[in-house]
């Protein structure tokens, strides 16, 4: 739901009115395939509180059985965290929430502090820039975040962004990260498969 | 001006009316003395979009000759980071934004693409889980970040975030990024000493 007025319906007017249309047409076509849906706060954002609305809005609209992903990628210390996770889990009774892992610990402890919500960490994120700082080091980043992250969560509450445009990697993630969920960007406009990823993406609980 | 209800005087009340006046009256005490002011979005999200009202008439309180600095952490992929760049900058009309480094260049860019506007990277920040991933590797993760990041800006539209609570380590930042401005938290409260700080942290405009 990474909401677009230039992507709309000739239709609908180009207002906030108009794009909680155009988001209602999206989930009530596809609500009953769907098991979750994964709002980019940041397309809401450009529009100011009245994004924000639009956001509360649109979130009201998704049936209750399924998901809320608040692609949000937040992530500051201990009290704002905090703070930030009241925002998406209580305020925009989302499920689960994308996190940035650069400030440790008491940055990504807050969100798990949440009892049946679940906290995504970027592990290893589908873009050309995941090779700036995600390799740094010996062992990779992303491993040494994917290891010390299970210390703070249990496979029930924390799950990984890996990108879907390194599949070679997916042998290797899950070789550190067996059980937990994993989210994965960059299937089909960023070029990732997902044969490639399933071929060594699944978890134990796939047959 | 991380607004706080349970900070502010009892004749005041916990609306939203009543936190904007209380931010205006920080904003007229102080105003003759400031350089800055650095609202947390954490602070005023967890009201959702009212918070983000209240932010957005915070801002227009400030006046124009004080630098406003959104301390939002933000950082996501290339198209996503420009959007967040649009609310923070455009919208907002703040004149810097803190930002995540993790997602590397194309998360970090898009901020940069804007005139006359300053992008803050978190460095080595001040809290204790600092210590997780940004001492990673060799050279340490965050001396990479402060590295690469200069490549991407220049010493007039990049600053890092650097925290006072680690003062020891601004001679070996200083080596690396002699010119650069520095966000440095975590002076008072977190345990930062500005005596300490301004030993090794000055840059080559102080006498």
């Amino acid at each position: 739901l990474d909401i677009d007025p230039d992507k709309m319906p000739k239709h609908l007017p180009r207002t906030m009115d108009g794009m909680l249309a155009f988001n209602k047409a999206i989930i009530e076509a596809t609500s009953d395939l769907c098991v979750a849906y994964k709002p980019n706060l940041a397309f809401y954002e450009r529009f100011g509180s009245e994004g924000w609305q639009l956001l509360e809005d649109t979130i009201k609209l998704i049936p209750k059985e399924c998901m809320v992903i608040a692609d949000a990628k937040r992530g500051d210390i201990g009290n704002t965290s905090k703070y930030y996770a009241e925002a998406i889990f209580n305020h925009l009774q989302a499920d689960a929430i994308t996190v940035a892992p650069y400030m440790g610990e008491d940055s990504v402890s807050p969100f798990l502090a949440f009892k049946n919500k679940w906290t995504i960490v970027l592990g290893l994120t589908s873009n050309k820039g995941a090779s700036d700082f995600q390799f740094h080091g010996e062992p990779d980043l992303y491993k040494t975040v994917l290891q010390k992250c299970q210390q703070w969560g249990s496979p029930e509450q924390l799950m990984f962004v890996i990108g879907a445009t390194r599949p070679e990697m997916f042998k290797q993630v899950r070789a550190i990260a067996p059980d937990h969920f994993l989210l994965v960007p960059g299937v089909g406009a960023q070029g990732g498969s997902l044969t490639d990823v399933a071929k060594y993406g699944m978890n134990k609980d796939v047959g």
